[in-house]
């Protein structure tokens, strides 16, 4: 791999409380995953980050999620496939509309949270996913995990998959995210995580837990920006990719 | 007059409470004034809406509101401009996404209820939701009180106006509607709110609660959906004005 | 069986949006499930329903449901025990307020759509609803499924626990209730409902949807207030029980 | 003035979003003003802040606001005197709840934001908020601003009022608050806010944004939990009432 697309989650500030830097992730990412007001996200925060990404040159993606304020979005909700979809549909338009106003529009979709993990297996959450997009933009690149039966239904749908890596997040032998509520699910060390992301480019695997090296195909890095620290980490991962002569730019 | 437009506010249900009887009221009128999600109207209702009215050629406008589902958006929230332009902006664009997967597009927008009343004076929240539309696209239309100080600044921004009647709401001597608290609010009678319609039509004057005749320049006119005997009073509009060769189409 | 409670969930309007005659109901239940503003119920008509549910001398309790006002209750949510109690606790106590206002207080607790349904076998969330409850007063009885994991964890932290019969929805053989997406899940004929409820009183078992008989141990009987004949059902029932003698009262 | 309470608004984290330093406040003041989830706070942070008092021996008080999450509750909303009455007592009646798994009750009432505001001329609103504490528990003090409409008619209506004094605000000469949005609303350093607290323990008076001095009657000082800084001036602030000899205990 000679070029790699460095994503986070932006935008997820809501009202009277602030989430992360927006503002440093947008000067170290290249494509912006945006919160699109179900879990996180009120229009003015939203049109603040795309108006940022817009003079930063960064891509703006739909990061839509289950409607679920008080839970930001990290709860299964067992919402039906044509409501979920609906919802897709209304996140990916609203934040469209916001990206309209500052000079850019929505280039990718993202599901964020529990929704993202739940469509790596839910085949009927995962196609109501796919089905919102396809109807809303056959254009649109969906970013999913590797493997998942979301990337899967989208593929047969005919939309660009764009796999991702999280550089930060600990793997299972089987290649899914360690839960957060588990040893291992989260990495601390920038030098640590930039050495996985550097193996990834060169040799396309990283390790799991148990030491055994999965295959990632992935086109995209995800650095997170809500933790402390965060900033710090994307940055180490940017410098480290730019030092092994790794070209960092939006997969589209 | 020899054209009229009649539009209603439709996709008012929210999830399990369902509100007025959008189909019945989809075959009489010419415009759907389309909640956004704000006060009223979850995706899976907007995205029926909009599909039921481009099944019947119904032309769809954005019916923007406070964030106020609680209060069904008719109690005055003294939103910043920035904050309201920023509301305006995101419900334009997620029912433009809904018309978008519907076959169609937002065509015009009119403020609902307590944003209605207000931006009849209010000069920063009416100059806030001009500039959220003429942001969003200067080509949209705008529906609205005639005299109001949104209609002027929607004028002065560049941006089509046009001026509604209310077929059963009363009018103050100075052209304001009446509140629902006041007697006189509504007018129940169809034969008698028919009657005033053609007289609108024929002369541009309606009487107001003291008797005294108001110039009232409308290109549409606003039947209501949500109340007891909303249909048949809309069918009794529509077939008066049919009667008086007076043709009901779009403004648009 | 010489009495039984009926209940029905009521409170269940939100700002603008009218569900269910709850004052027609009042006149016919002994215990009124009180919604708490989760799922359905704004501040206000929870006060109007506490108040009238004491003028009519009608028992409360508080129908805990998920926060998911988009839902109504209906969908599952994977929230953690933790959180959920908490929720639980702050539904109680916000309703208990109300019924204080009202010049009595709550007196049972039953959840609500989707919780109740995901407690018949959930250990987790059936455990956390038990804490709350017992941590908010361990003299609440809770109103359940029989045979549920809820009402046996109840049972073991020292509650007392009701059963109860839905009038008009269909028995699985395993004593579960019909899911409402398949055939059977609701009886419509106020005559076979109310020969049902007297078997049931009379023989204590209940017809499932295979035909096998179902031990049903219920010392309350849930009539449904928001459905198009609702009324008339529960008028049915309750004349029949008088009819047979069975009299009917609330079972606190 | 031989003892002061200090007071500050605390719980207003939701979900995913912590806002300010809970933990270290609760070691610094005598009165906690918890949220009650309709500008801020979610459950689990209502039951954890209420939890954590108890152990510091803080005074819980009831923090209600107008049901506005993503305004904060600092955006005047017109809500009628009925509704907003029903809203204070849900409001109290959650965190009563709370309080009485963590092992207290709510002592006292204080509106936020720009319900408090509102209040200070809104008689209609102080009216509603004075009936709910009323209805709810007569015993119950009200906090305000001295001289507002809304401890005016607390007053009236026989509740007990407490007047407070905001240490790090300006004051207009009529004695209100400075709007945020205006040059000399927040003062920043501890130095002399303390001197401030200390000249109104002594005297009785708070020099205004013009110079001129103002009475202020005040037996709380509300020390800000949510800025930069907020536990260093309110340390300052105990640190200086301590070392002048005044006694820091609540008022209730």
């Amino acid at each position: 791999m000679t070029a790699l697309d460095l994503n986070s989650d932006l935008g997820e500030s809501f009202g009277r409380w602030v989430l992360g830097d927006d503002e440093a992730m947008l000067g170290l990412v290249t494509s912006a995953n945006v919160a699109c007001g179900f879990h996180a996200g009120d229009p003015t925060t939203l049109r603040r980050t795309c108006t940022a990404a817009v003079e930063r040159g960064v891509v703006v993606g739909a990061q839509v999620g289950y409607r679920d304020l008080a839970g930001f979005g990290r709860r299964f909700i067992d919402v039906g496939p044509n409501e979920l979809a609906d919802d897709i549909v209304y996140q990916i338009g609203a934040l469209d509309g916001m990206c309209r106003v500052a000079g850019t529009a929505v280039r990718y979709v993202k599901p964020h949270g529990a929704l993202y993990n739940a469509i790596v297996h839910h085949e009927a959450q995962a196609a109501a996913v796919v089905a919102a997009v396809r109807d809303y933009s056959p254009e649109l690149p969906v970013l999913g995990l590797p493997g998942s039966a979301f990337l899967r239904a989208a593929e047969q749908a005919g939309l660009r998959t764009v796999g991702e890596f999280f550089v930060d997040r600990g793997y299972t032998p089987s290649g899914t995210l360690v839960p957060r509520s588990e040893p291992g699910a989260m990495l601390h060390d920038p030098a640590e995580v930039t050495a996985r992301v550097l193996r990834l480019v060169d040799k396309g695997v990283v390790a799991s837990v148990d030491g055994t090296d999965l295959d990632v195909l992935a086109e995209s890095a995800c650095v997170h920006g809500d933790s402390p620290g965060a900033v710090e980490m994307a940055r180490a991962v940017r410098d480290g990719l730019a030092a092994a002569g790794v070209t960092v730019q939006a997969f589209t």
